[in-house]
């Protein structure tokens, strides 16, 4: 549709200058604010006089036209009034931008004859000229290595193999911020809204062949073209999986969709057979999306389903196996080998060792620990490893800690078999300062950690389907 | 099976005097350290000398035998080695103590001829002389209003309207802190292990009339009567709900609760048939029986499917209703009227009412948000209302939350329609603290709040079709 499109998305994902249009005080400047960390340039086009000082106060140059600046610009937020946005478009045709991401919104997703007419003036002009037009109603690029964001609250300065598209803004900001906190961080991403001019199927052409991104998590509400866009999918998915979070998979949620980004509802027993015969892993909150960006990265890929658990308490070692067996995973006994090599240290006075391993009065010592562990990792019937730890064991105890965190890193290099942990939130305050300093040392040591058994368990189940698809694949 | 059960109960959940037998310095004397604060007189029994000064420093009596202590015993905790467990059961016996909980463990669910036999001997025992024995392999009880606890961390001093029955000592803790920490306090509960002699229905039957319980939650992982579980159940189910966590539900799931606590692996599709016609509530893991319970404690009952949803943005609005869909609730449009008085201020642009409500743009003031809020209440069409805040946005805020605080409250007592909110934890530290204060402050309210949309979703479900079932039944 758009001529040349992926050499100007390379100056929108890779931009030297950076243009914000209509940014204002009444929104405490946030675009400006969020590009405060841009390495390259940013401008500022703002008419009204008043606006004049505040933007001055950010340091940034202000133009009142976009014809205005000098040189090139590579990058266009526009947040005008509705009404002015065909303007300011018209004024990105005549500078040659690279790409123009349409913060304003009121179009279409009003169901007002006014937005629908703009959104069409819009979307003409955009595709006559040749300009990609990210949204409306979107908070367009992120790029943390550049310093381009969508939110004052995401990081920058870092970068990492995950890329998001979202059509919604908030979960755009909300799954990088996730990631970010569990330890991933992005490559680049798009919040694309309205979709009325580049799509899904654009963003994910574009992602496809650029070398940073290593996965691709998307929140979809709707999609132009189908067939393109699952063709697309079949080509990317055995290579860089693809995380797909429909948003509008019940009637009433569809209703919200139309609502938010004007998108049309389809069948979500079409997108499942879709998603499934693609190998898409599917994801339904914004939760899950995380969990499984979390697993792909930092878990060694493996097809098994068959799971070594280290619990450390009885209760706590029925449930955890009953959650991985609901997910569809399987907790299996062990061989004879292991079992007598558990046997000649387990304490099963108050635990138990037929996988689960009921590990709370064995749990003495980090070498203790280990043992287990290393019992699951070298036992033929077990293809994955899980092991649930509890912060508040650890407050009195620094030096163990330590040990224990070292271990845990020697442990995980020494297997190739998937490993991750189960790590619970503290009811109480008391301990979460703790909790927080294990979670994140964790993180450090590129350990996936849940803090449920049911979402460490789904998201295991979700990858393994996924390295069984690519397996089937042959790729 | 034990003559005067219920009078031996009485004593034992409202002791005067506990004993705790076998505790030890390297246990760090867990017992004695819960029983701190217990209201009443607590002895402990030791014969190790070199225990004597641990004991003396935490200021409680020790005797040899529990026949040197003076007066009646109400309840006893045992902590000794499994050979000697006959032998402070033969004391209890002589003693004429209320009941008695064997910490103790080792029996039949290490699978060993000397734990079974073991736990046929002390069954044998305790029903021979009528005396109630909770476990063994247990954590006995817990009634925090007069401090009788089993763990450190449990609160003390406080009562509250749930009863949480468990075969898991570990589950029970985390059940009563979560509970506590979501504002819901315990009244009496008991964790009862392999369940040899005291079996869940017997626990029932007690609670079933004791004033202080207004609803039960049950991990269970087996139980040794159905015909009379099930009865009891359905008798107690229409006045006080019963929420059930089978422990074992799945085949792997059962193994684990046979190395537990010996348990009997039961269909689960027998036990899903009969929760279902004994309107039992059905949770599948800690969080989701946690949830529940606080819906029911602090949720107004109603049996409509129909929600009306208020979120602070776009994608958020489409994902929280396919959580609620998905959960088998409705997300109704709304009545002409509401939409003209939502008309009447709301901003669309950025922003939507249709239901959800994506009020991000238009909620700008307290005052506005309660507009939203009560049209929802009085639109004839909604049974129910749901409200998702973000903690972040009263960061530079205090007096607006305050104001807010205040509306919520006075929502919340203007309507008979169930009302609960979404708080969801920050990504970031940096926001920990913010959240943790307006999410207690709402539990001060009495407003349940959940962390994700779907923990939200879920839990209204089961608690709608609770009372549905109470309708029915004409309960």
């Amino acid at each position: 549709m758009i001529a040349d499109l992926k050499a100007k998305l390379q100056r929108a994902f890779n931009p030297r200058t950076v243009a914000v249009v209509g940014d204002k005080k009444q929104s405490d400047y946030m675009w400006l604010r969020s590009m405060a960390h841009f390495q390259g340039k940013v401008y500022s086009v703002q008419l009204d006089p008043q606006e004049f000082p505040g933007i001055e106060a950010l340091g940034v140059p202000n133009y009142k036209s976009l014809l205005d600046i000098p040189g090139e610009i590579d990058y266009v937020v526009v947040a005008v009034p509705r009404a002015v946005a065909p303007r300011v478009l018209q004024d990105c045709i005549k500078k040659n931008v690279g790409a123009v991401a349409f913060f304003t919104s009121g179009f279409a997703e009003t169901s007002t004859q006014e937005g629908t007419t703009l959104q069409q003036t819009l979307a003409g002009m955009a595709v006559a000229a040749g300009l990609p037009l990210i949204g409306p109603n979107c908070m367009g690029v992120y790029v943390p290595s550049i310093g381009l964001r969508n939110s004052t609250e995401q990081a920058w300065g870092v970068s990492g193999p995950v890329a998001f598209l979202s059509q919604s803004g908030a979960n755009l900001v909300a799954l990088s911020q996730a990631a970010a906190a569990g330890g991933v961080h992005v490559s680049k991403s798009v919040s694309y809204g309205n979709a009325i001019v580049l799509d899904s199927t654009d963003f994910l052409e574009f992602l496809k062949d650029d070398p940073e991104t290593q996965l691709i998590g998307a929140y979809i509400e709707g999609i132009k073209d189908g067939r393109r866009f699952f063709r697309l999918v079949r080509e990317i998915a055995p290579k860089k999986p693809v995380i797909i979070l429909k948003g509008g998979q019940t009637p009433d949620g569809a209703r919200a969709t139309a609502s938010h980004t004007a998108s049309l509802a389809e069948s979500m027993a079409v997108w499942e057979a879709l998603m499934r015969q693609c190998g898409v892993l599917r994801a339904d909150t914004v939760e899950e999306l995380v969990d499984t960006v979390k697993a792909l990265v930092m878990v060694k890929p493996g097809t098994g389903d068959r799971v070594g658990l280290v619990s450390m308490a009885g209760g706590s070692s029925v449930t955890i196996t009953d959650a991985f067996a609901r997910a569809g995973l399987r907790v299996p006994e062990l061989t004879a080998a292991s079992y007598q090599k558990l046997g000649s240290f387990f304490n099963i006075i108050g635990g138990s060792y037929r996988n689960p391993l009921d590990a709370g009065t064995t749990f003495r010592s980090v070498e203790l620990l280990m043992k287990m562990l290393e019992t699951l990792r070298d036992d033929t019937y077990v293809d994955n490893v899980v092991l649930e730890l509890a912060a508040r064991r650890w407050e009195r105890d620094a030096k163990m800690m330590e040990e224990l965190l070292a271990a845990l890193q020697a442990f995980k290099d020494s297997t190739s078999k998937p490993f991750l942990m189960v790590l619970s939130p503290p009811s109480s305050e008391d301990h979460h300062e703790r909790y927080v300093q294990l979670r994140d040392r964790l993180v450090g040591l590129r350990i996936a950690t849940y803090p449920t058994f049911q979402r460490a368990a789904d998201t295991l189940k979700r990858v393994v389907d996924y390295y069984r698809f690519r397996r089937e694949v042959g790729a």
